[in-house]
């Protein structure tokens, strides 16, 4: 008998660091695939903002939270290592909602194969729920126009980089916020935005109004916090504003003040949120917009990466603190 | 030689109530028609909670505002009295900006004729900035659906209560939000909302439960103030929010908070500000779209009428009081 583990989630989080007391670690037999099933052996878990919201007790989100006592979600990177399924066979590298596991068993749904040539990190940095997030938020919502001034908040993570880099393709101007001078470095001269502004360091209202002369057209919001009012404030006319994350909010026992809602009549703009979910239908569409972009070398990312299982369950504290530089994966 | 009146916006406003104290009548000898012009004399100037952003000295609104010193801005219903205009004769009835005056000159830009069988109070509380503007919110940005829940602020006001009207018409279940209990009966007992909130004097929580228990797909707002919060709390997923008026914010020194945007994101939900200066052009379309309604006597209104062009100066403040009952018109 092969024992393998996977982690639970035993408490919803209260506002104290997400960690190991949230979370119980149980070994298990690995299974053998039934009739229609395959056995997935994990190799890299991706970690996700959006995690933190399917952790609360919230009836309203978009998905349901994960129920008390089940595994923990995620979405992963394996290889298929037993079969019973016609359409995968042994070897076949996938993708899809694994959760926090070391083996899995799946029927299919919700699992896709990953091209050979697809590297796991690519995999889960640009085309899972990154770079779809990114490319919808950004064109179905944003609807970016070439020489419009597009801010990004969080721009040195998984989504924000690519949103920006996608919107340097199409000749906006892109300015991103961020924690870090070393993040503030790495977008302005690896990734090629405009400008950066840290948000824990500069003068917000100064620093925005000298990197956006024109004002701003698209504010892709990720993060929330002081800095959404100064963007707020230098919106144009017609301006859309795309709400994509809250980290800053999401712990909170009382959530901090949105803008007053005046200027949106004033300048006419639009605030729109937006969650991947409904948009699963639409992801060959969305990778036939993103793929190009890629394959063009337009999209460079980073990855942080941590080690074995038990690490998710402090893991996530890095999107509050802001400290992983790149997507965070955990390779197991 | 025949004097008129006109009144002219000398001061802006301070957060006082509006008064004489902001404006200068003068008197002028009635001009006569040059070349390509023609002569209008006004019978109802129209009273729009929009002239109140007119008279703010803010550059970044969708229309610049009155300059000091100048005219009053606003619309109103007249007959052309004498003409050197190939398109408009004596005895024409039109519609459009004309500003606080009892006689204006005009080249015909931005005045249309009316049909003859159209009286004056129609023309202004259906026909012009209301209906269009409840006719361009509604559908084009509120896009309700039958069956949805709509709630109306500013309910038995001249937008709302054609919003109100149309959304019925459509088939959905509306709430109003309305200042006293006589417009809350008057738009439950006489235009046929399915119920209406008292803000000043119910509880508006758990009032807003009651009356909406299927919760709230499309916001329309014309009043800000604290019952924001509570329908936006209410709303359903893919919910939208039209924000057309913020009155309760207007004049205030320190706009209050709008709501924070984390359920923008868990439910995807658009909030959207318009204005109608930018759907000038549609007016063709947003009038065939409302004249049926009209025709089928399904748009009920009703004016509050007050009388002399001075009675202006002082008349917007029943916008923030919320004592006009009906839409406001000034009768010359």
């Amino acid at each position: 008998m092969t024992l393998y583990k996977e982690i639970l989630l035993t408490r919803r989080p209260d506002g104290s660091p997400i960690g190991p007391q949230l979370f119980e670690v149980v070994e298990n037999e690995i299974p053998t695939p039934a009739e229609g099933e395959f056995l997935i052996k994990q190799t890299h878990m991706s970690m996700d903002p959006a995690m933190i919201g399917w952790m609360m007790p919230d009836e309203e989100s978009y998905i349901p939270p994960v129920a008390l006592n089940t595994r923990m979600r995620s979405s992963g990177f394996g290889e298929v290592v037993a079969s019973n399924h016609p359409d995968f066979a042994i070897g076949d590298k996938v993708m899809g909602m694994m959760g926090w596991t070391e083996y899995t068993l799946s029927s299919g749904q919700g699992v896709n194969k990953v091209q050979s040539n697809i590297d796991p990190e690519t995999a889960l940095a640009v085309f899972a729920l990154p770079g779809l997030t990114a490319t919808q938020g950004l064109f179905n919502v944003g609807k970016p126009k070439s020489g419009e001034t597009l801010v990004v908040t969080g721009a040195a993570g998984s989504v924000g980089s690519i949103v920006g880099q996608l919107a340097k393709a199409e000749g906006l101007r892109v300015i991103g916020v961020v924690g870090s001078d070393e993040k503030a470095d790495w977008i302005v001269n690896e990734l090629g935005f405009d400008g950066a502004i840290n948000y824990k360091t500069d003068d917000l209202k100064s620093r925005l109004a000298e990197l956006t002369p024109d004002g701003v057209d698209v504010f892709f919001e990720n993060t929330g916090g002081p800095i959404q009012h100064h963007i707020f404030d230098r919106m144009n006319a017609h301006g859309r504003i795309v709400v994509c994350g809250m980290i800053a909010d999401y712990t909170a026992a009382e959530p901090s003040a949105g803008p007053n809602w005046i200027p949106l009549i004033k300048k006419r703009i639009t605030v729109q949120g937006f969650a991947m979910p409904d948009h699963y239908g639409d992801i060959p569409d969305l990778l036939q917009k993103l793929t190009p972009y890629v394959l063009q070398g337009k999209i460079k990312y980073r990855t942080h990466v941590l080690e074995g299982l038990e690490t998710a369950m402090s893991a996530m504290n890095l999107f509050f603190t802001g400290e992983n530089k790149g997507k965070l994966l955990i390779k197991l």
